[in-house]
């Protein structure tokens, strides 16, 4: 008998049949003989409405009371779930986040979670029932109701599983598993079976929306094995672990595409220290998260500075960094919102040499430019021009071999 | 600077227009220099929705999640008002039903208050804020989400200012007061200044729904003065509190009237111990409430037993009585849902006599017959034929002298 977590998200449960539908299939989880826990999160567009009424009524809304708000959509969505599996005849239990005991720190709206104590909860599994635990949601030690940011129902899922010491951790999502590449843009994109979680990382970085960075992360550290799949069939889906032997053997696993960011480039900035302090410095203060940043060697004493910014974020980021380049006496500032980030991901890079440059050798068989490079140990990205992103993600998808299963698939 | 609780109804924080209102009037009582909490109900309309989803989900739900999903309602209410306060420049905090720790009995969806920790109020108080507390709700001893059943809102308020030690508890509602009689049946109905918690207490058990029993029960047992005003304008509405001389000179405050009451008459039952527990147990377990027992001395043994039960219950009832009556061999069972209560209610009954005789020659001046009787203390209330209703009540309100305002108005 295992100890399952499984969570669904809020298109799963978006109205009363889903919740059924949701219902039907975690009683036949416990009818196999498991025991179950159920983290869930808001009903579909429950969370803009309670936002929608929010902002109606205050310009700035403060975080605290923005929490309080949040925090009841996964209050009515684990109600009405428990209620579902009773109707089928299966014993279920609620709990929200301050009764679980997800413990998280003050910074609400996005806080980390600190501990979970899931002694309710245990008991709850002792006594036959299954638990229906709200995602997103958690409390500080003063009591206080804390969100954990979006997609943060992954992460209260990884922290039950993890505190709970269960054997799996299921995401049941509206697509059935992590791909070679987005299927949309390579029709012969494979479904991966396994993953690790470093590589999971990367991808969900890089722009695969299927898993939240921060539950991998956090996966990763407690060793919680993650099997995302469909809640819409009920085939397997991949496996995101701990890396092994066997995935070494493979080069690259996947191909991510990124189209949403534009790159700014500072000209001739003085190369001295605490230049780009002050720079990367005003830009964190307006909230914009820096993806690359690539600087290279100066000459004449002064240096070129490029990085990338979400797309919405370009128009704001361009008009910050005008002001501090002419502080910093910079020659010039260039932006270029018409780009696309392709990178190649896997583990065996790390025992593998010459993979990037058989990446540059792909697209410049293309004529692609590369405007920007970006590695780590386990990834390379290169920027482009937008319109060749699409023809790259073939390219490369084809160059590595991934059609062909080059990872070797295995069932659960 | 008196420390001051209000209340606010589903209905006057039903949408973001009238959440911003009662944001204002709040906004006003602080400006007076007064320390202030604030309870809210949820939005008029929320927890029909909720039980509307609930009951798609499950046939007979579990009460635990019906309270974890209906508690959700005023934790919007109390983050929306927060919001709109702080709009305005004010401070504010919100806090649920388990933040203030209103500790219930595990009896779901119509739990007592067993206690009232207010520290956390108390201390958002002390640093300036407006506290903003959510109506309805409380929490077990093991941190489950109760509700206190409907009407709970004005409970919840009653019950902080007790904890408080609040100098007044004003309850906002959708009429300006007390009146000595329904406006609609009598327009000489005068709006009262003062009435005692005795008194109110028989007019909402009678049918006057300005105020729930057990909130006036909460506040007399441990001296809470409440103002019920409107929500729609600024006048002074009636004080509920300690009865005192100067009540007691007034012999009748007011005229209550109830037409959703049917009538069961038993005839011919066995006068031997036991008989009315068996009667009334089985109505009892069916979860009916009996308002007023009537039974006559015997004769040649047997007795005829009057009661009168809600009239939506009534076919029920009357299915259950047929039972028993043939069970204990009675003669018939007869009924009948064309009746009124009226009653007359006054602290001044103690200390004056004759006031029933007074009624019941009104009454017979008009050809009215009276068909059951029932007094108490500070009360005699009368069954009627439903079409005589708004007449008694009339003639009742002229005979007394109420419209003339025979007890002293006074100003706040």
């Amino acid at each position: 008998m295992s100890l399952i977590v499984q969570k669904y998200g809020g298109t799963s449960v978006g109205d009363v049949e889903r919740i059924k539908r949701v219902a039907r299939r975690v009683v036949q989880t416990k009818a196999e003989g498991h025991r179950l826990v159920v983290v869930v999160s808001a009903m579909a567009g429950e969370t803009d409405r309670l936002l929608g009424l929010a902002a109606q009524v205050s310009d700035a809304p403060d975080e605290r009371e923005i929490d309080v708000i949040l925090a009841t959509g996964e209050q009515i969505s684990i109600g009405l779930l428990s209620l579902a599996i009773q109707q089928q005849g299966y014993k279920a239990r609620s709990f929200t986040g301050s009764q679980v005991r997800i413990q998280t720190d003050t910074a609400h709206t996005r806080a980390k979670i600190l501990s979970v104590e899931a002694d309710r909860v245990q008991q709850a599994l002792q006594e036959g029932a299954i638990a229906i635990v709200a995602g997103f949601q958690g409390v500080t030690a003063e009591d206080e109701v804390t969100t954990l940011g979006r997609g943060g129902s992954d992460l209260t899922a990884v922290a039950m599983a993890s505190a709970l010491k269960a054997d799996l951790c299921e995401i049941f999502t509206d697509v059935d598993g992590v791909y070679t590449a987005d299927p949309n843009v390579v029709p012969e994109a494979r479904k991966l079976a396994r993953i690790s979680y470093d590589e999971m990382l990367e991808m969900a970085s890089l722009g695969a929306k299927v898993l939240q960075a921060r539950a991998v992360e956090y996966a990763k550290n407690y060793g919680v094995p993650i099997h995302v799949r469909s809640s819409f069939n009920m085939s397997q889906g991949t496996l995101v672990v701990q890396e092994d032997a066997e995935m070494e053997k493979v080069v690259v696993s996947g191909i991510a595409y990124n189209k949403n960011e534009a790159k700014i480039t500072v000209l001739r900035v003085a190369d001295r220290p605490g230049i780009a302090a002050r720079l990367f410095g005003q830009v964190a203060e307006a909230n914009i998260v820096v993806d690359m940043i690539v600087q290279n060697i100066s000459q004449d004493g002064t240096t070129d500075i490029s990085f990338t910014v979400p797309k919405a974020d370009y128009p704001k980021a361009m008009q910050i960094v005008s002001g501090v380049a002419e502080e910093i006496a910079a020659q010039q500032v260039v932006g270029d919102d018409k780009i696309a980030k392709v990178s190649i991901v896997g583990v065996g890079m790390r025992t593998h040499s010459g993979v990037a440059a058989r990446m540059f050798e792909a697209l410049s068989r293309q004529k692609i430019n590369i405007m920007m490079i970006s590695t780590s140990e386990i990834k390379v990205s290169c920027v482009i021009d937008a319109k060749y992103g699409e023809l790259a993600v073939r390219v490369l998808h084809d160059v590595f071999g991934l059609a062909e299963g080059a990872m070797v698939e295995e069932r659960l």
